[in-house]
């Protein structure tokens, strides 16, 4: 931790690295567990490993079409020298067996049929023939267990389904509905405020602005990163530069959500509005980040209520949030290790600079294995729209040579 | 192309390569457009590009705190020897300048106001300082253009604010509401009907089975898919083994849908009940894909609706699903390339054998940078819920050498 003091004496910065940011800063709050219906799991956050309640499949099944044996009565059984079985019947699909194998015999069985009493194997049907009514041959032996599996070989009674923490994926739902799970106690999805300030923003519906208006993108952009890390976004509004109607504003919503974020004004003037409205509140963690953009990010514990004010400019905002607001909505729900995200290797086109001990977030388009910078002032949010992705200069670095070898996060 | 003469003489197959059929198999069913609100665009594909209704910021905007000058009243000015203005007055954000910017004189100007006429620079108040009432010294010169962002710096009026066919980002949304378009037409999500059939499928939801029976695990995993790659999945119900049965719910299942997945009984029996009721309803394009595991898949146009026939077994139908059936969901809502999907690089633990000519999908863990197959025979869903990920043997290969490097798809 070290303070700045601001050149022009306004600011007073508790700077901190993203890196300390991710490990250090772990307000408590984490969402209430509600009861979800299977349908509607996906990516939610079970708050408890789910166990089966039984057995899966629950019975020896056949995984081919053929005939269950009594492997011994195959041993040693060719194309020259078959084993000559007796057919004892069939086992119907989704049904009870009606015979069972007796030494010598054999039942045909359908891929996926209950196996009858007596066999310990199937015979793929590709290796029998039945020459004579009544009488299958096999030509080739099978080992006991063959062309089956046991009644607890996909899960065991009792073992865990699906493991709590984790964001549940399409197979787990799978896993869940052939145990007969068909509701899990599940973290409710943490309701993240945004707040916009600013005496120049205005609602994205305006139809047309006055001179120095401008709508508000930033609130749009994060209720969509909210949403991407299992988030429901609340959209509280846009605050004036005002200290006191702020912290009003955030009071309200430090009282309704999960998190805050609040979209600071741009200017120098702003920021310290927010960051004396928030100090009211909670206790301010940081204020300055190791990064850029988003160097003036401030992040604040309220009761256990995480609260981050963004820099104003939409880029930043954005980058900082993904970075270090994201990761903050997955805990909140419970899960500490969020999604991997989409990546690629690519060349380098071109030299970046970057200073030791801030960490810079760059965008760029990638395009046949080559990752291009795409610059410009942090005010444009278009940056971050054509870019594919993003890479890191880290804190220890720098800078990057052109035609290195660089890992991009790919935007999805 | 080829015909595979089934040995047991009972299946022809029209089998495919899995490139090929990602190429190759081209239903020409897109859903329709419909106007959806900024608040619901995430991921949501765009019929066709947006173009900005004006110019964005729309005014010379200040990137920082400051004031603004007339860059040439600041040629030569240093620390020693400052360019001495005149403070005309300063600019309010969110509105109008009141002053213009004289000759010899400078306004003050916050971040994100606007640029008041005369100006065609702004100096960061770093370099000012302000040692006489009405007079402001500036320390380093700047250039035009220094500090601002022009009136059509981030998007030109007309330019495409977002582009068609590519599922919208956040960023995007932010783009979306900076320009005041606060609803789109995009493609309606795609219908996907998913049927199931088995003589011995039951509804999760049965509390206790009989002996034979197994819970419908198929059709929730696959509802997950088809919501990962931007559908709407609409479970159609269990179907016996019955081919006029089928062959009436596939029926209304097309009348209703966009597209058409049939999770087909695992017995060959039952495979031939649905190649059979599909072949009624629409023209087979493949009926066995060069894959592992997965190979009985049958891929079917019916009337320019896809209509796929998956394995019987839920591991291979959902290996299969993710795909080939995954990108048909985009493609109906007019998006070409599906999102990136996140992947690792990772040592392989041991050998992997596989057939050329046929891509093997491998099931694996990663821990610590070494991949390590899941084996186990593809009727075991828990291979899949435990797996990190998966690798692909290529077609061309007979296998990969343990220790080699492989890329593997995480999911997530």
């Amino acid at each position: 931790m070290n303070s700045l003091d601001h050149r022009a004496g306004r600011e007073f910065f508790t700077a901190r690295t993203v890196s300390d940011a991710l490990a250090g800063f772990r307000p408590a709050r984490r969402t209430a567990v509600e009861p979800v219906a299977l349908a509607d799991l996906l990516r939610r956050v079970p708050a408890a490993e789910v166990p089966a309640p039984g057995a899966l499949p629950g019975f020896p099944r056949s995984t081919v079409d053929g005939y269950a044996v009594r492997s011994a009565d195959t041993y040693g059984a060719s194309e020259g020298l078959p084993s000559y079985l007796d057919l004892a019947g069939s086992v119907r699909m989704g049904t009870a067996p009606e015979v069972a194998v007796p030494p010598g015999g054999c039942v045909y069985i359908p891929t996926g049929a209950v196996l009858p009493a007596g066999a310990d194997a199937v015979v793929m049907v590709e290796f029998t023939a039945q020459t004579m009514p009544g009488t299958i041959e096999v030509t080739r032996p099978v080992a006991p267990g063959a062309g089956l599996v046991r009644a607890d070989e996909d899960v065991a009674e009792g073992a865990v389904l699906v493991p709590a923490g984790r964001p549940l994926r399409a197979p787990d739902l799978g896993l869940l509905a052939a145990a007969g799970v068909t509701e899990v106690p599940v973290h409710a999805r943490p309701r993240v405020a945004i707040v916009s300030t600013g005496d120049e923003v205005v609602p994205p519906s305006t139809p047309a602005l006055t001179a120095g208006q401008v709508r508000d993108a930033t609130a749009s952009a994060l209720a969509g990163l909210v949403r991407d890390a299992g988030g429901e976004p609340v959209l509280a509004g846009i605050v004036p530069d005002d200290r006191e109607a702020l912290e009003k504003t955030l009071r309200v919503a430090l009282a309704d959500a999960d998190m805050v974020v609040v979209s600071a004004g741009s200017s120098v003037g702003a920021r310290d509005e927010t960051a004396g409205a928030v100090a009211a509140l909670g206790e301010i963690w940081c204020h300055g980040l190791a990064i850029k953009p988003g160097k003036p990010t401030l992040l604040a514990d309220c009761g256990g209520v995480p609260l981050i004010g963004l820099p104003g400019n939409p880029l930043s905002a954005l980058v900082v949030f993904r970075l270090v607001g994201a990761p903050l909505v997955w805990r909140l729900a419970g899960c500490g290790a969020p999604p991997p995200e989409p990546s690629t290797r690519a060349r380098l086109s071109r030299d970046l600079a970057s200073a030791a001990g801030r960490l810079d977030v760059v965008q760029v388009t990638v395009r046949d294995g080559v990752a291009e910078p795409l610059f410009g002032p942090s005010a444009l949010l278009s940056v971050l729209t054509r870019a594919d992705g993003f890479l890191i200069v880290p804190e220890a670095a720098t800078g990057l040579d052109g035609g290195s070898e660089v890992t991009v996060t790919l935007y999805r």
